[in-house]
C-alpha cells in the first residue's frame, strides 16, 4: 500500500486541498480496486498451490482436523442421549481436538498425553485443594482456595523455564495450571465437583483420542522419518554443493562464468539453521510407538549429534563459498597448480557425504562411503604434498593465497565428513541398520541412489515420502562388483 | 536410573534366582533411597538457583502469572452478584489468564488480541452459520453445520502454514477455529446462543486485559528490549573472541599452553544458532507499543538484518577456531613474520565490534568503531603486502599454510565487520539514534562502556537491565578529543 503510486497521489491531492482532483483520484483509485484486488487473489492462490505444492501433507493435515473435528461433534453433539449426558462438557472434547491435533503423529500424542495426564493430576489435586480448604471455614475457604491458585500458577509457570520440562512437557505444566485454577475456583460455588472434573476427564480423553487416532490412521506423518530424512537430506545438500564446489571454482578462477543454475551450490545454507528442526522433531520422535522402519525407542538422541557434526562441516562450507564469492581469487597459474587435487578432494569428500546420506536413507551401515572417504584423504594429501613441493618459490605468495585457503578448508572439510561417518556407524550400530543382501547389485544401488536423489534434490526440504527413500529395485541377476560394493556387504 | 550398580546388580540376582541376594540387594536399594532422594533434590534445587539467577525475571515472571490469576479468580468468582451475572463462563477468563500470559509483553499482547479478535470474529461467523443452517430445516440443519465445521476447520488449519501468519497469527487462527467449532456445534441446542457469546466474550475481554495490564505494570518484559540487547551482546561476544583470537593463537603456536580460562573465546559459538530467538523477539516487539527509548515501529526487522551478518561473522569466527585446535601449527619462524599484523587485525576488529555493540546499546551513531575499523583494514592491508613481500621464499609452504589461513580468515573477518558496522549505521539512521552530547568525555564514556561490557560479560545471556546500559557517566568537564571521538561527535 504505502508505496502505491495512486494512494501516495491521493494524499498530495489532499494536502494540496483540490477537492476535484481528490475525488478523481478517488474514482480512479475505486475503479482500480477490482483490479489489485483480483492480482492479490491471483498472487494468494499461487502461494497456496506453492505451499501446498511444497508438501502436500499440509493439505492432508488440514483435511485431517476437519475430519477429527466433524467425528468428535458428530458423537458427542448429535446423538440426543450422549448430548443428555454430557451436556455442556461435550465443549472440551471439541476444545481438544483443535488444540492437541498437530502435524506429526509424535507432537499430537505428546500434546495428548500432556493434556489428559496433566488435567487427572490437576483434577484430583484441584478436589484435594477444596476440601482442604473447607477445614478452614467459611471465611478462610476462599483465601486458602485463591492462595493456593497463587501458589500453584507461580511453581508451574517457573518448572516450564526448565530446559527438560520445556522440550516434553510444556503443555502439561499449562493445561495442569489451567485446570487446577479452574477447579480450585469454580469448586468454591459447585458442590458435584466431582461429576463435573470426571465428565471432563472423559470428554478430554475422547478428544485427544480421536486426534491420536485420526493422525495414526489417516495418512500418518511420524516426526521420527522427518527427521531421518530430514539429516539425510542436509548431508546430502552437503555434498551436492561439495561436489559442484570444485569445478565451480576454477571455472570462476579461469576467468570462466558459468551460466547454469547454480543454485544446489548454495543447497548447504539452510543446513546452518537448521538445529531448531532437529530438536524439536527429537522431541515429538521420542513420543511415537515403533513405525515402518523404526523400532519404539530408535536412538532419535544420535540423530541430533549426526546433525550437529553436518552443521559443523556446513560452516566450513559456508567459508569456501566466501572463497567462491570473494574479490581476489588465485591466478590461473597458482589455479592450474593445485585444481586437480582440490576438485578431487572436494569431489570425493562430496560423494563420500552423498554416500552418508544414502546409507542413512536406506537404513544400511555407511561402508559404502569408505572408499570415498579413502579418495577424499588421498586427495588431500596430495593437496598437502603439492604445497610442500619447491613450485611455489618463484610465484608471488599473495596469488597463492587464496588457493592455499580453499585448499585448507577443504581439508578441513574431509575431515569433518570422517566425523560424520564415525557419528553414522555409532548410529547404524545402535539402531541395528542391516547390510544389503549380497544378491542386490551395487549398480541397481547406485542407480536407484541417483534416482532417490534426484528426487530428493527437486522435491521438498521436508515431506520425503518414505516410500520414495527405500530401495527402488528388485534383486537383480547383474553382480559386477567394484571396492565399495564389496566393502558394503562386507559389513 | 539404568547405569545404577545396585540396579543392574537386582538384575542379575533375579536372573540366577538366589532370592536371598535379591532381598539383600533390595533392603540395599531401600536404604539407599532416601539419599537418592536427597541428592536429587539437591540437585533439583541447584537447578532451580542456576534458573533464576541467571535471569531473575523468570521468578519475576512466574509471581505475575499467580498475580493476574487471583486477580481474575477474585474479581470473577468470589463477589456474588459477579458470578452470578457470569455463572459458568467465568472459567473462561481463568483459561485466558494461563493461556496468553507470556514471558514478555508483546508475545502476551499479541496473543491476548488475537484470541479476542479470534474469538469475536468466529463468535459473528459461528451465529451466522447457525442461522443459514436453519434455512435448511430439521434434517438439513445438522448436516450443513457439521459441513461447515469441517470446511471452516481445514481452511483455518492450513493457514496456518502461510509463513506470515505462523509468525503473527498463528494462535488467532487456533482460537478462530476452536471458537467457531464450539459456538455452531452447541448452536445445534442452545437457544442463549447470543447471550453465551456475549457472556464468554466479555470474560474474554477480561482475562486478557488482566494479562496485558499485569504484564505491563509489574516489572514488564519487552520483547523489543530484549532483541535490542540479544543483538548488541551477540556482536560484544564476537568483539571478545576476536580479540583474544590473535594472542592465544601465536602463544599455542609458540607452544606455550594457556592456563586461564578462554571460554569467552567460545563466546560466540552460541550467536551460531540465535536466527531462531532474533526472529521470535522480532515478531513479539511489533505487537509492543512505545517503551523506554523504542518508539512505536521501531525498526525491529532492521536487527534482524545486523543479526544475519553477525551471524555470518561467526561462520568465518568458527573457522579461525577450527585452526586454532587444528593439528598443524605453524611453524615458529613463520608465526613470528605474521603474529603482529595479524594480532593487530584481530583486536582491532575485535574491538570495532565491541565499539558497534556499545552503540547499540547507548543507541548513538556507531562512528567510535570507524577508526576501530581503519585500522583494522590497515592491518589486514599490512598481512597483505607481508604475503607479498619475499621473505616466504625459503620457507616450506606447508608451514606456511596454517598461518596463511588464519590470515585471509582474518582479513574476511574485517570485510564483515564492516558490513556489520553499514548495517548498524542504517539501523542508526531509521531508529534515529542521537549522537552522544559533546559535553560528555570520551574518556568517561570509555570507562563507562568497559563497565557496562563487563556486566554484560559477566551476566546472564539474557536479561540485561537497560538501566545497567544506558550512559553511567554524568556529563564530565573533561573535553580532551581523540579522533574517535570527534567522528563520533560529527554524526
Amino acid at each position: 500500500m504505502r508505496t502505491c503510486p495512486t494512494h501516495s497521489a491521493m494524499k498530495v491531492a489532499s494536502g494540496s486541498g483540490d477537492k476535484a482532483r481528490f475525488f478523481t483520484q478517488g474514482r480512479w483509485w475505486l475503479k482500480a480496486l477490482p483490479v489489485k484486488f483480483k492480482a492479490k487473489m491471483v498472487g494468494m492462490a499461487r502461494n497456496i498451490k506453492k505451499l501446498a505444492q511444497e508438501d502436500p501433507r499440509r493439505v492432508f493435515h488440514s483435511l485431517k482436523v476437519g475430519l477429527a473435528l466433524t467425528l468428535v461433534s458428530t458423537i458427542l453433539y448429535y446423538p440426543y442421549p450422549v448430548y443428555i449426558s454430557f451436556g455442556f462438557d461435550a465443549v472440551w472434547a471439541v476444545m481438544t481436538v483443535v488444540l492437541v491435533f498437530e502435524f506429526s503423529v509424535g507432537a499430537t500424542l505428546g500434546r495428548g498425553l500432556n493434556r489428559v495426564i496433566a488435567t487427572l493430576l490437576a483434577g484430583g489435586l484441584g478436589i484435594g485443594a477444596h476440601y482442604l480448604a473447607k477445614l478452614f471455614g467459611r471465611i478462610g475457604e476462599p483465601i486458602i482456595l485463591v492462595f493456593l491458585v497463587f501458589l500453584q500458577a507461580a511453581i508451574s509457570t517457573f518448572l516450564r523455564f526448565f530446559p527438560k520440562i520445556k522440550a516434553r512437557y510444556d503443555y502439561g505444566m499449562l493445561i495442569f495450571n489451567m485446570t487446577f485454577s479452574m477447579i480450585t475456583v469454580s469448586g468454591f460455588r459447585e458442590d458435584q465437583i466431582l461429576d463435573i472434573a470426571q465428565k471432563r476427564l472423559s470428554t478430554i480423553i475422547i478428544g485427544a483420542a480421536a486426534c491420536v487416532i485420526v493422525s495414526i490412521v489417516v495418512f500418518p506423518v511420524w516426526a521420527g522419518e522427518d527427521l531421518h530424512n530430514l539429516i539425510a537430506l542436509n548431508i546430502e545438500k552437503l555434498g551436492n554443493s561439495l561436489e559442484g564446489f570444485g569445478d565451480e571454482y576454477f571455472k570462476r578462477t579461469g576467468g570462466e562464468e558459468s551460466k547454469d543454475d547454480k543454485k544446489f551450490l548454495e543447497g548447504y545454507k539452510s543446513v546452518l539453521n537448521s538445529k531448531n528442526s532437529e530438536e524439536s522433531l527429537a522431541n515429538f520422535a521420542a513420543w511415537e510407538p515403533g513405525h515402518g522402519r523404526f523400532l519404539f525407542r530408535h536412538p532419535w538422541k544420535l540423530y541430533q549429534k549426526v546433525g550437529t557434526l553436518t552443521r559443523e562441516c556446513a560452516y566450513r562450507i559456508e567459508a569456501l563459498n566466501g572463497c567462491l564469492n570473494a574479490d581476489i581469487q588465485p591466478s590461473s597459474e597458482v589455479g592450474s597448480i593445485i585444481q586437480e587435487a582440490c576438485t578431487n578432494t572436494s569431489l570425493e569428500s562430496g560423494k563420500a557425504l552423498k554416500e552418508l546420506a544414502l546409507a542413512i536413507k536406506i537404513m544400511v551401515p555407511p561402508s559404502s562411503a569408505d572408499s570415498h572417504i579413502e579418495n577424499a584423504k588421498s586427495a588431500a594429501k596430495n593437496i598437502k604434498s603439492l604445497l610442500k613441493s619447491g613450485i611455489w618459490e618463484d610465484i608471488d605468495l599473495l596469488k597463492v593465497i587464496p588457493g592455499v585457503t580453499v585448499a585448507s578448508l577443504l581439508i578441513d572439510v574431509v575431515t569433518c565428513t570422517e566425523k560424520i561417518a564415525e557419528s553414522i556407524y555409532e548410529l547404524a550400530s545402535k539402531a541395528q541398520f542391516k547390510s544389503v543382501e549380497p544378491t542386490l547389485s551395487p549398480k541397481k544401488l547406485h542407480s536407484g541412489q541417483n534416482q532417490s536423489i534426484k528426487k530428493l534434490v527437486n522435491g521438498p526440504d521436508v515431506g520425503i515420502n518414505v516410500r520414495e527413500l527405500t530401495l527402488p529395485s528388485p534383486p537383480s541377476e547383474n553382480s559386477s562388483t567394484s571396492k565399495a560394493s564389496k566393502q558394503r556387504m562386507g559389513v
